[in-house]
């Protein structure tokens, strides 16, 4: 009897000891974040406004209207990046509510995505609380692993600590293709809206295959040309600029900000590669010859407003066809006739691919 | 100064009326579900069961474990289908609840899609009450279209009545290239966890591009492999029979259940094509080990049981190896490293297309 106790008090000590072992060890290397050590990308204004994970500076708020300062809170395509030869990984994590749209999924909205040397592993989301607790395993042998963590599309988040195994070593994350991100312009669709993970906006896609660095400054209903985000973007010194803000803005508003925009980035960078996106097709165009007609109009706007500047001698402009991106075929993927599902957003970063290769001299992609 | 006031009550007047006109007006077709003009596919017992939208039938409701029943009132792969000129349509449904799971939109755990001639145009989904109110435009000028409106992967609905035009004329639907329905079994992922889009498991997919019926018999982490399903499945003349349930047994459970699933199947359809998927890639795979060698048993319990059936006899059972459906290299189509999202859907069609061609006889896919 006496033995097959001590049996089951020892099976119940390692019960105990082992649950959470990592997270709970005070052996465990708790790095409080920020930390230097951890690299933030994606977010360009981080340096100044750290521990903030956001995606304007507050330095420039005021000049930004209410809502747009508002959706920087969100830090759509910021990841946190550094090597490890640690076998685990937790991060503690809160978002300000737990609250999902519905055309959106907590894990997309809300939460986090691992990625090891560039292949996807596993997610996180909040629990009621709005807590995120991600409890991760990085591989089964002690080597050195990239470490990639895409934060929320759609909802602000503080990280409070990174843990990792007692010895592990922390290094810098492998260097991007180029070291200039490409920064993107636009609307709730360029924000990621409705991919199902913080790594599917389709800018994250086409970044991770051709191992770029990005900027995702898409806002919600608020992607309007306004000068003040322009002023913004033009302080990012950019390898291209993508401008994706077709959605939002009237005909009218689009025809009449694209040129102003397009000059504020071109007063500090003359030789940067911009690419004008034309609208994406929305199914109810098949349905709607009056929606059909305005999207029609905004591409023509688009497409004409390149010829123009290509015209009058800037070779460093070029037009992506929205159709290319998600043609009249591709209606699948859309979640709601308007946004991207997760599908939709791999259809975009095929259609954009080529248009980047060719923007920043990457060559054609190899033939699968 | 009257005539402003004239023209001011003319305009309120109007958009008094214009506001929901169709539903609201009295002249409108409204057609009370059930409705034998409305087709219902994908639920093979509706006919005996109706007017519940559900994937099993009552009478064998003792036999089923309870959780395998509770998850038969989700009716996954369900579609309601008809023809109409109607250019609008109204559907006034409820779900018990409008909860989501963190991996799933409202819209494809509750909501609807609408498809007209085979494209995607819109989506609805429950506000909190749980009530849905879809209001579709179907098109521009007057002419005979086929509507299918996909029914939720994840939550029950009880369809009220569908609102057409005063005129409309509704017909049947545009038949399927086969009469028998394909027929599939397995676990959450089978049932459609977690597309973002009703329309969007991979069985809805697959069976739009190749015109065919199908039958979503998937039960979210109950897909065990048992009898008593089995015999619900033999009730079904279909055109095949998807086993797509490697995900949910233990290695053992799966092993010994095939042979008794296949037999009960065999019982009554002798010859009706038989698929047995292996076990797609799980992300965790590559930083789990224990995970990866229990997959790769499921993977040659599957294909060594398909072989030794050949070879004692039936021709008409074959192997799909999960890596065709997602591979590691797909990795990005996992939403939680388990369950596909839109994307992995998409890739699991593409990959069981070519089966279901061999397995049918429709012939290759026309290259594009």
């Amino acid at each position: 009897m006496k033995s097959k106790r001590c049996a089951f008090l020892i099976f119940l000590a390692v019960l105990i000891v082992s649950r959470n072992a990592l997270a709970e060890s005070t052996n465990a290397l708790h790095v409080t974040f920020p930390d230097e050590r951890l690299t933030v990308s994606g977010l360009y204004w981080f340096g100044e406004d750290k521990p903030v994970l956001r995606r304007l500076p507050a330095r420039l708020k005021d000049t930004f209207r209410p809502p747009v300062w508002g959706l920087a809170q969100s830090p759509s395509g910021g990841r946190i990046r550094f090597r490890t030869d640690s076998l685990s990984l937790v991060v503690v994590a809160q978002n300000p509510d737990a609250s999902t749209m519905h055309h959106m999924t907590s894990v997309g909205q809300n939460g986090l995505d691992l990625y090891v040397d560039g292949h996807y592993i596993a997610s996180a989301w909040p629990n009621k609380e709005a807590k995120i607790r991600a409890d991760w395993r990085l591989g089964g042998e002690k080597k050195i692993r990239d470490v990639t963590i895409y934060l929320p599309l759609y909802k602000g988040i503080t990280i409070s600590e990174i843990i990792l195994a007692t010895d592990a070593k922390i290094e810098s994350p492998s260097p991007f293709v180029l070291p200039k991100p490409v920064v993107y312009y636009g609307s709730s669709i360029t924000q990621g809206g409705c991919a199902e993970n913080p790594g599917l906006s389709y800018q994250s896609i086409v970044s991770r295959r051709l191992n770029l660095d990005h900027v995702n400054l898409g806002f919600s209903g608020n992607g309007m040309g306004e000068p003040a985000i322009a002023q913004a973007l033009a302080e990012i010194d950019a390898a291209a600029y993508v401008l994706d803000y077709w959605a939002n803005p009237s005909v009218e508003v689009y025809r009449d900000t694209l040129p102003i925009f397009v000059d504020i980035l071109r007063a500090k960078h003359s030789k940067t590669p911009i690419l004008l996106t034309g609208p994406f097709y929305f199914s109810k165009e098949r349905v709607d010859s009056a929606l059909a007609a305005k999207q029609d109009e905004k591409r023509k706007i688009a497409r004409d407003f390149v010829e123009a500047r290509r015209k009058a001698g800037d070779e460093n402009i070029s037009f992506v066809d929205g159709s290319e991106m998600l043609s009249s075929e591709q209606v699948e993927g859309l979640v709601d006739g308007v946004h991207g599902n997760s599908l939709g957003f791999y259809f975009c970063a095929n259609g954009l691919e080529p248009h980047l290769r060719k923007a920043l001299g990457l060559g054609p992609a190899l033939k699968k």
